[in-house]
């Protein structure tokens, strides 16, 4: 098989990382070797995953330097940025850990046996189990929190479900530097050595997603290559759940009186939000709703003023950057479109990217203008009274997340903007920007389509929902039960004969 | 379009409804209107949608002899049958109503703003809201409960979704009669005409699943229909969430114990539970794996005398009863396999089947006998040891059920059965039979595929997580919140900071 090439965005150099692309018969054995794996990982409890959890964030926390060098060669974002996400990284396994200690997430649940007016019910017992070894694909824009370290591998391997990552081609060597480090920390830990595996290139990701061995598929990536992965689940012959968060378009409404009041904070504040990590983010606002008129006027100007004042950036990788360069081209010719202002000049070397804000006007909104572009640019839509606002909303696409920018103490507005967005958005963001996602308990990143985490989340505590499957015990011996649903078991809440009870009680 | 048929088994007589096929210009009608309705559904609320379940059910339970009789001419089930479906009917619409009072279904968490590792984290609140109008498609075997007003209907209802009935073609008199009950419930409860429809005729179906308004899918039927509706869906431009429950072959092991102490009792069991409604449950154990040797002899004797002393069946309709004889008179042909035993001749009339005991060898097993054959067949697999078994065992497809008929007080034999069947089956149930579905807070029907109901099931209370989608708020002032999201409400259990709360709390 051919080496990996490591690439860096700032000089377009590659480098081979001593690493071959993964044939056939290398992700056939590391599936089967994962399947094998999964019930010793499972038997280390949800005690013992908690600790393994720790165990890794603490040997990610030990590698911060060479990790975060490493990770910013190969993806340009910045050392900052990179030492900020391995922060979140090894919090996020943190917090997975803090779910398996509270344990609700099993969703156990008794009825005892009783009678009914369908006549005498049996005991049942229900409990969510792991949904066995879950194929993983790194994204390009979150070489840590959403790659081999990141929230889809912590929170499948909390659920007890072994992991093979499908590493990304903008940081493989960043990807191998984390897997080497987890894998240590995994023997070190008493897990199964085949808990984690790693694959590299695209074919070995087609396999990975073939292989009958893996059960569910977590993907962070383009609409194209989700696609592609669910006709080979579709081609399977047991199509699996396949969890991809792709493109999104994310909307931004500034309301009028929030125009009025707070124009230079709103406008520094989106320019902030749309060339963070050079617009790499799936959050990135990429269509914002501006009023016409003087308030809205002011609030353009000041994004005008913020794009001129941001140097060129760097994209991750030629792929991204000749998109990048594709579209915007498309959408500065376009008769409808305006080019408002550009940043600084390129200079010529590695993956540019020239921060881009247009604008057009509500009543010229088509399809055209509500596709994502992934990097620095955004689209400022004049809005002229609320029925021109209401019509331009009505064609938005599903996003990860709808923002409204208010005045103080409004509500009429934003309560209207949110009923309409509310069936096409995972997340309503309120008088912030919506680039940042928290990782909490009551986090949801995720939406209807482009989503296929419709139901389920990537980010947050409930993301570990997804590799998980119930099963119900009927007239079980407490032998074949798991602890959890023995009678006398009180380290979890769960829910008896109809009533959640908390742990204890 | 060609009118609708209602055909009696009994005498394969056909008879008009006086309703045609529905066009596809109603059906995009019919969706059209229940997008449209799905916002004052959702704005019923807990308590309105509660209420309005319980008018649905009593509405069925003051039709209950015209329900009966009509059900039963079309299906030839019995009427003894149907009324404990209607029953079983009502009483899930009831306990959907007992889920939306006590309302952690909703899994309600509020995260205050706090200051992290990573800097300060807004407020978030989460929640699961309506997803949207949900096509339901009507089972042939349960026209009550699993069809027009069965659990998919009573579970998206009470999810706040409109639902579009697609009526099963062995029973659409039946489900016509069903609609207009629960559609004037429905006016009389005050919610929108437009909560509920009905379309009739395969075309319909199709169209219905390919309508943009619809957002989820709900089916039980065959692995060929399912993987025709998701190619469907594969083919939209937003893929939508399908729930199947498609073929299951239900594999029950009598272990050497629980045939030496009651082989009489297990003997007859087993055949009520392969022959319950003419063998066409998808809970039909289909596969029986019992020890090689006298006390085993003595289980397969006593199956053969019960299934000497069953009348011919009456099978739902002229395509099930082809297949069921195909499949039969191919499994009698195969060499490894010996017909043990026949239940009672045909008459010559309707679409009559003959109650069919088979056996085979667990050495002789081969993936052509693992297929599930709806009606009244089984196939008795005898097996010498545990290894035998074992290896038997491995060649099993997943199932909705795994049955364990053990001896008293055993646990060695039903733990490593169970273990080696837990993957492969969503309830696992002991001492019993696996044909009943208990309707509770704790029921799991689903599985591995051929069930896309992995994660979530279609029978119990958590068969509403189907029809519901979590969004969160960040940042959100009081006014655009659900109630269940405010700071004072104390109505529903909650996640509060990552701690769970009971209601009142």
């Amino acid at each position: 098989m051919p080496d990996v090439i490591s690439t860096d965005p700032r000089s377009g150099q590659g480098l081979a990382i001593g690493v071959p692309e993964t044939a056939a018969a290398e992700v056939d054995r590391l599936c089967g070797a994962a399947l094998a794996a999964a019930p010793d990982l499972e038997a280390l409890g949800r005690v013992g995953r908690a600790a393994l959890l720790r165990s890794l964030a603490d040997a990610l926390d030990d590698e911060r330097a060479d990790v975060v060098a490493v990770a910013d060669r190969e993806t340009a974002l910045g050392a900052p940025r990179l030492d900020g996400e391995l922060t979140r990284t090894c919090f996020q396994l943190r917090l997975f850990a803090d779910v398996l200690d509270e344990g609700s997430y099993l969703e156990a649940a008794i009825d005892h046996a009783v009678d009914t007016p369908m006549g005498p019910r049996p005991d049942l017992r229900r409990m969510l189990l792991p949904i066995g070894p879950v194929a993983v694909f790194g994204a390009s824009n979150f070489p840590l929190a959403f790659s081999v370290p990141g929230g889809d591998t912590a929170s499948a391997l909390a659920a007890g479900c072994p992991v093979v990552v499908k590493a990304h081609g903008s940081h493989p060597a960043t990807s191998q530097l984390c897997f080497d480090v987890l894998s240590e920390a995994v023997r070190a830990a008493g897990a199964p050595d085949s808990s984690l595996a790693i694959v590299h290139g695209l074919q070995a990701g087609a396999d990975l997603v073939a292989h009958p061995a893996v059960r569910a598929v977590g993907f962070t990536g383009s609409v194209n290559g989700a696609r592609a992965l669910l006709d080979i689940i579709e081609d399977r012959a047991d199509p699996i759940p396949f969890f991809g968060e792709l493109s999104s378009l994310n909307p931004v409404v500034v309301t009028p009186l929030a125009a009025r009041e707070r124009a230079e904070e709103i406008g520094s504040g989106l320019v902030g939000s749309f060339t963070l990590g050079a617009g790499q983010f799936c959050t990135k606002p990429g269509l914002v709703f501006v009023p016409a008129g003087a308030d809205g006027d002011a609030v353009v100007r000041r994004m005008a003023e913020t794009v001129r004042d941001t140097p060129v950036q760097v994209l991750l990788n030629e792929g991204i950057a000749a998109s990048y360069g594709r579209i915007t081209r498309e959408l500065i010719g376009r008769a409808d479109v305006d080019v408002v202002a550009h940043g600084g000049e390129p200079t010529g070397t590695g993956f540019e990217a020239v921060p881009t804000l247009l604008a057009t006007s509500a009543a010229d909104l088509t399809s055209g203008l509500t596709e994502e572009c992934f990097g620095p640019v955004s689209v400022v839509v004049r809005y002229d009274g609320e029925a021109d606002l209401f019509r331009a909303l009505a064609l938005m696409p599903s996003s990860l997340t709808a923002t409204v920018l208010r005045g103080e103490g409004e509500d009429a507005l934003p309560l209207e903007v949110s009923r309409r967005l509310r069936g096409r958005a995972g997340r309503l963001v309120y008088d912030s920007y919506p680039t940042g996602v928290a990782v909490s308990w009551a986090q949801h990143h995720g939406g209807p389509w482009p989503s296929t985490n419709s139901q389920h989340t990537s980010v947050g505590a409930t993301a570990v929902r997804r590799f998980l499957r119930p099963v119900t015990w009927q007239g079980a011996p407490e032998a074949v039960l798991p602890e959890e649903l023995a009678d006398d078991y009180r380290g979890i809440p769960r829910r008896v004969d109809g009533v959640l009870r908390a742990a204890g009680a």
